[in-house]
């Protein structure tokens, strides 16, 4: 039997191409019936399989990685009958460049070779907000410079996040959070975690029954934001957790997991993150977490990024399946500042996702002010790194009372942005953006303490371009004698209050002044002189 | 012969009981003759070497470390003669407590039991400027909360020092310095040091012939330090030199110790740094310093502190001639917050002498903001060490006139203070003063990031006080809970605008608002609680 007729005849190059189809319903179709496909492209054959979306309908998606005619069959015990067909892959939607690729070591950029240096930031419940709410997100993402952003696949539970989610990924009933406070759940010296004991046995779960309301939101979510050109780096597990989803049994983890795969892989913007904190759920082994990442590699035929977040202790970032380093700072002084340290000992793209937040919670990850993240930003960044921005900002001390479960902070719930750093990061993407080569920078040293740096690319001519940061120095002039040849455009950056001052050129020896204040940096580019303005 | 009655019939304990001969004077008196004296008293009987003072007079000098009746005896190649004599040491004068000795380890206190908690300032160069600036020095000190001041037993060629001292430690005539300038001394990538090529061999001294003149400058500058109740840090060796005094041979070095020890081991206030930044000597060796180490401590009958002080490699402050850590940060990140390894390493006092200057200069070391060298002040006190201040700024760039000549920068010349941190140090002093025991503090874990820290003294109550630094985060509140039973008056301190706000007691769990501000601490202090006021 030939169905081509009633499949879709095209998709976009790095689009979705998805198939639907009834099937059985017997039983229960999530643990006992599988689909699976194959699909050919001149350059590609990809198999990979589909999944039960409830109401009898089975799907599968795939992500065409090339363009041109792509033939499929599809199969499996959903059904009795197989299906074939054909489609064509048309040139990519614009502003769609495919999945993004690790690129010489310490940098990335996107399938069709355009530059992407992230800058992320992190609403890690936001997808289990109601909707006015991550509307709110979407709208405050296209306003800010952020090209990347982090959230859970479970709901979580912690400080200032007690209230359930919109709908939640299994069949059955969550515990009751009716008498979970701030107050009482907060405890002055023990906030972190505790849900596993505060209510878990209450929770009434069929572990083997999705709820695919619950991941039709997150692909809603992952959708609007591959709209927006932004990526979506999931979080698969987390510890963070009252309703028993980090206490499945390995099997149930990789039924989760094989769903997740299933339904997600197909979107070009989707980030693998093994885990949040890995390093603070006990129940899960070093084994565990080497089972899992190799099983999402495995079931993602797109090799999209895959990495695994640390609370206290770094995974081993050499690990096969893992694309880059997701770093979580572990020194209350030090976080982007031992970029280099990582990028040598990983030798791979060190990306800062947690180095704290700008804000005013009690919790010293969450205490920044906007200055020190930006210097923290602009560290990751002069270091070869990529910086990660959250937000924790709460407007009043929270005091047990009813109105705290209505807090909305950036950093888990998403909504509004309130502090001064977002404007100054975005700032810093575009000198980022000016960087020549491709990607970002490497650190070198020059002088005394300021971070200096030059492009990571092999496409960059040497000696063509140099960023001197600053930081909290607060220097009056700076001289330089990079040869007596060379002349160099001057800028100075002010990183802060976001003002670039063109100085002119440059070359031999020369003293730059500057404000003798924190937070400055140089850019020299080196540049054509013409006779007519030899004379300075 | 008995001149008893020629010799000062009493001095006060741990003021100078100084005794002046007529001697010989023939060949050179510095190498040829000796004067020594054994001072006996009830506790303490003491046998040093006295020194030629020029113009054929030899002095002996004596610090007494009780009250009541000492004789003496002074005999030596000097003088064909010996004297004999007593004398009565009285009460200290009013404000003198004596050397500063270590106590409990990392903390000091003066002979006489008063608490002693360092909070220090350098001028390496200020004894060498014209009177008038000297003057301006002192005055600037009175003002401040200053009560040690560091600073070179040898002029300083560096950056900004370029002038001839007022005066030279030796007989002879220094090289020419008229051709130095900012603009050729200090390139663009290299202004450390080169004093030695640039200069030494035109310089000719007597190495054998002191210049008196010269030392009873030091010996003024240190009484009036005593006088104002400021201990005189006195660097022995630096290798900031173009006039060849870094690189005496080792019998010039032991007769240079020598004639230091002898002159000033009596002025109770004295304590001695073996070097500034000794690792960038390599003209001296390991054994160099642990020979001069030892000879000092051997010379010195009093036990004054004693130190030496790094550029990049720490000496190993275990060394038993070494009374505490002189530490300048060696990372351009931590600094005072390295004190607990620091203290654990070494087990010794740890004084933070160089954590960074406020200042402007383009070297790292020179251009910190005031808030963060405050910041690092904090977290010294915190953490159970003891910060050191300095500063740096000047008005304009330098631009190679001969007014560069004429800066005047606290650090190395005096002068006057323009920066915003001492009087933060002052407050800072406050605080210190008003902790329980007579010493300083020890850090110990309470919760998340911030610093929390307690008496570090045998003398203080257990669980009676409390300090928590907060340091660059910026909390909205911070929860407690340190038991249910104890009353605690809460103060907030706001570090930076030198208030003190009083809470009022607390029990229990309780919250401290705080101004989402960075730079804030919260003292705790167990409160006696009257039944009148027991409704909060």
């Amino acid at each position: 039997m030939n169905q081509t007729d009633i499949f879709p005849s095209a998709c976009h190059r790095w689009g979705i191409y998805e198939l639907a189809f009834s099937g059985k319903t017997s039983g229960n179709p999530y643990l006992q019936y599988r689909i699976t496909g194959t699909f050919c492209g001149e350059q590609e054959t990809v198999t990979l399989d589909g999944f039960y979306d409830g109401d009898g309908i089975y799907r599968i998606r795939f992500m065409p990685s090339y363009e041109g005619l792509y033939t499929f069959s599809v199969s499996g015990s959903f059904s009795k009958q197989a299906y074939h067909g054909s489609f064509t892959s048309l040139p990519a939607v614009p502003g769609c460049h495919g999945p993004v690729r690790v690129a010489d070591t310490y940098h990335f950029r996107y399938a069709d070779g355009t530059p992407y240096r992230p800058v992320g930031t992190t609403c890690y419940a936001w997808t289990f907000q109601k909707e006015s709410v991550r509307t709110q997100t979407l709208a405050t993402m296209a306003g800010t410079c952020f090209n990347k952003l982090r959230f859970c696949l479970f709901p979580k539970h912690y400080d200032y996040n007690l209230n359930d989610p919109v709908c939640f990924p299994f069949e059955g009933t969550p515990c009751d959070n009716a008498g979970l406070t701030e107050e009482n759940f907060s405890q002055a010296n023990c906030s972190c975690l505790g849900g596993r004991e505060i209510a878990a046995k209450t929770n009434h779960w069929d572990f083997e029954r999705f709820n695919p309301e619950y991941f039709r939101l997150l692909e809603d979510c992952i959708l609007k934001l591959a709209k927006a050109g932004i990526e979506a780096d999931l979080i698969l597990f987390h510890p963070y957790d009252r309703w028993g989803f980090s206490d499945m049994t390995p099997e149930q983890d990789e039924r989760y997991v094989r769903y997740i795969a299933a339904r997600f892989s197909a979107y070009h913007n989707v980030w693998w993150s093994m885990a949040n904190e890995y390093d603070l759920m006990p129940q899960k082994t070093f084994e565990d977490w080497e089972r899992l990442g190799r099983l999402v590699k495995s079931l993602d035929p797109y090799g999209h990024l895959l990495s695994i977040h640390n609370c206290q202790a770094f995974y081993d970032h050499t690990r096969d399946f893992i694309t880059h380093c997701s770093i979580q700072r572990t020194d209350l002084y030090l976080s982007s500042e031992m970029t280099e340290k990582w990028r040598e000992q990983y030798k791979k793209p060190v990306v800062l996702d947690e180095i704290c937040y700008e804000g005013n919670l009690q919790h010293g990850w969450g205490n920044l002010t906007g200055k020190e993240l930006t210097r923290r930003c602009w560290e990751a960044v002069c270091r070869g790194g990529y910086p990660g921005h959250g937000e924790t900002f709460l407007e009043r001390i929270p005091d047990g009372s009813a109105k705290d479960r209505d807090v909305r902070i950036w950093w888990s719930h998403g909504g509004t942005l309130h502090g001064e750093c977002p404007p100054r990061l975005a700032f810093l993407s575009q000198v980022l953006a000016d960087i020549p080569g491709g990607h970002g920078l490497k650190s070198i040293h020059l002088n005394w303490d300021e971070v200096a740096a030059v492009p990571d690319s092999p496409l960059a001519e040497e000696h063509s371009y140099y960023l001197v940061y600053f930081s909290f120095m607060a220097p009056l002039f700076r001289r330089f004698h990079m040869d007596d040849e060379t002349w160099f455009e001057i800028d100075i950056l002010d990183t802060w209050n976001m003002t670039v001052t063109h100085l002119g050129k440059r070359r031999g020896e020369f003293t730059v002044p500057l404000p003798g204040k924190p937070y400055m940096a140089l850019r020299l580019k080196k540049a054509e002189r013409s006779h007519c303005d030899d004379a300075s």
